[in-house]
């Protein structure tokens, strides 16, 4: 992704009106920026500053991937039936899957998820339990015909999932592929800005019998959690985690499950009222990842097997592991957002910097504005110019939307002093300073 | 993706056999070297090798789009039927695509392209000339439903693809905005270790009078093209050409078009014969790259205007540009590899070093390996390190195979005066050197 963007040549459809349809707020940030625009029925275009959000939270989630030691593939959309039909999930998995016959007359279907695929290129390839641990995940689109889509790209048809999957000899190295990944979670969602809270969860479709789901707290969410609130001030795993660490991940589970959290559909009210009632949280949340223990329940009807030591053939013990980055985008705005617009946290901002030229076409404001973004963009940072000739009522109205966190203002009379304005998105702060200490605070 | 990888952690699952369903060599390469695996017909999963090629290629595509103006969305993959039914292309398009229906059942398909909805976003947001030149790119999984894919990647049905539209408010100003993408894909293709060719073509389902397809020169291509020989030493746009200047990529447009060049549909024998003879081309070709100006074709149909300085309504000029990566990544292994494996350029190497342990468990291998491999990793070089128990001769061979630019081979022997030998995989040149100068010319 470029670094910097001239406004003016930036295309970003500001909406002025609020948009009818959306009935929350982060459906109707992300229309009124310009971030997305609905195709068909829960169906999505990504316009430029959506899509260079959606990059960076793809960007961490990698990341975060890779350092668990995940290996990245990319699987295709569209799956064959006959796979589906091995693991007995064709029958099952009904409407949602949205099912194709192609030119041949085969029957074939868009992807909701994975497990049977990668599978398939598991036992393919892998035959020897020393090829193991493997942990294979991709960033696709997938589809999932939901009768009643809504809340922008929240719960979309199509939308972007990574999903992960492990492959281990026994159940025990399972559960250590899975605290990893456990482990990946809390690091990727404390990245995006987000605290997300572990819950012991149903294992619908997927199958399984050991799952949680990773839940943020907004207002808006869909289903109501309960939860002890030491949950909101737990340390998240460093950055210098070693993800082989068989017993330390186990140390970082048992600390993140050790008190009570549960959506509603597990929710044990006896155990919650157990709690002191000072440390209950009950609220509404939004999931926004989704891990499952499922051993054997796809190696064996698709005969994933390898040799173990003791020469014998083994089915593999799975997981999977689920995070929607085009889902995080809104749940992201959910919780970080004022009656102004967005607030993006920094590691997943569109643009880190926005300067605003108050007065596009005199030569001091100019002059000062093409050095500010020419100066940022060689120290990398991803600066935003406003450049274009709207009132700069307009121009701060559109900042403030888009939720650039560091705006720098640079308006005729504090120019001619040599000064700029700098504002805080977040705390609303300003502070004037020439445009050397802007430039140092900015670039530091 | 990750810099540095243990290829005892890597996922890459190689061939010893020569696959027999693999017709050409780069189909038969990417299987062997456990790039792709075929998951239906024509269509293919991307394995963790595969992937960051495809990703490398993808960058590079993306950095000179974004160079040449143009802004990145992301359109989905799955389209309403009735935006094609306002074209008139729903019903002209025929079997190759491949049409959906819902549970609602209503008409939807998997777009082969994205003339339609880039003009529906167009349209519902731009109502000015002043908001063009406007250029929209994506890069996003597409579907046709060919009769007979067939070599991998290279005809595949479910296949990557970056498509560009632009939109302006005359032909002339269009013709600029060709000449921009004309310019785009010379640097593009040269980066990628490519010479393409560009030659008049036949605008088929896409429609329009100006078009050129870019084509590179390999025996196993499916056209047969003839052109001037110049051609293989024109000099490529330079990375600080200014897109703005129209004069100056007219320029370039003229230069490369200056002399014969076409495919078989387009050829003219008489042009042709008026080549001096020691200067005609005629071989097979792979079409790279295609683009497209269309004027008024969808703008007309859909209703996509904007006001012009005249304060009336004008229909925007349009073009659309297209390269698909997923072909881009066999046809460069069709132009460059030996009857070792493939020899990636360093540009989109999956690994730009790889470092070969002789004797892993040799205390004196292993040391120097962990020390090159980690100093290669701070020096942000893309390196894996070949740390498995295999043989020294299938670590040979394997490297060969997948084709990384360099190899640095740590044996007992010669570590023990501190030397390495480093080998470039294309020469096939062996130099020994100590592990510093080593490290110095690897880093430089």
């Amino acid at each position: 992704m470029e670094t910097a963007m001239r406004l003016s040549r930036f295309f970003m459809p500001i909406l002025k009106e609020n948009p009818k349809e959306a009935e929350i707020v982060s459906h109707r940030l992300m229309l009124r920026a310009g971030m997305i625009r609905q195709q068909s029925q829960g169906i999505y275009s990504w316009l430029p500053l959506g899509k260079r959000v959606l990059d960076k939270v793809c960007a961490i989630v990698r990341e975060e991937q890779d350092r668990a030691g995940a290996n990245e593939i990319l699987m295709p959309t569209l799956q064959s039936a006959e796979l589906w039909q091995e693991s007995g999930r064709y029958e099952a998995y009904g409407k949602e899957m949205l099912r194709i016959a192609d030119r041949q007359d085969r029957p074939m279907l868009y992807g909701p998820t994975n497990e049977e695929m990668v599978t398939d290129i598991f036992r393919s390839s892998v035959k020897s339990y020393k090829d193991l641990p493997l942990n294979l995940y991709h960033i696709q689109w997938k589809f999932r015909d939901e009768i009643r889509p809504r809340f922008g790209t929240m719960r979309s048809r199509e939308f972007l999932m990574k999903d992960a999957y492990s492959f281990d000899l026994t159940k025990e190295d399972a559960i250590h592929a899975y605290n990893r990944m456990f482990t990946a979670y809390l690091r990727t969602f404390d990245r995006l800005g987000l605290r997300a809270i572990p819950m012991r969860a149903d294992t619908g479709p997927i199958g399984g019998n050991h799952s949680h789901e990773f839940i943020i707290l907004a207002d808006t969410g869909e289903s109501e959690v309960f939860c002890h609130k030491d949950f909101t001030e737990f340390d998240i795993p460093a950055e210098d985690t070693d993800f082989d660490d068989v017993k330390g991940l186990e140390a970082i589970f048992d600390k993140w499950t050790s008190l009570y959290a549960a959506t509603s559909e597990m929710h044990d009210e006896a155990a919650f009222d157990a709690i002191p009632e000072g440390d209950r949280l009950s609220a509404r949340g939004i999931e926004v990842g989704h891990i499952f223990y499922f051993g054997t329940k796809y190696s064996e009807p698709m005969g994933a097997k390898v040799q173990g030591p003791d020469g014998k053939e083994h089915f593999v013990h799975s997981g999977s592991y689920g995070i929607g980055p085009s889902r995080l985008v809104p749940a992201i705005i959910e919780a970080s957002h004022d009656d102004n617009g967005i607030i993006w946290p920094d590691s997943i901002a569109p643009f880190n910097v926005v300067v605003i030229n108050m007065k596009s076409g005199d030569a001091s404001c100019d002059g000062a504005c093409e050095k500010l973004y020419g100066d940022l963009q060689k120290a990398g940072v991803d600066v935003l110019y406003d450049d274009t000739d709207d009132r700069a009522g307009t121009k701060f109205a559109t900042a403030d939307l888009i939720g650039v966190p560091t705006q720098v203002v640079v308006g005729p009379r504090s120019i001619a002093n040599g000064e700029v304005e700098v504002k805080n998105r977040r705390t609303g702060e300003r502070e004037t300073m020439t445009v050397e200490a802007a430039l140092n605070r900015l670039t530091a």
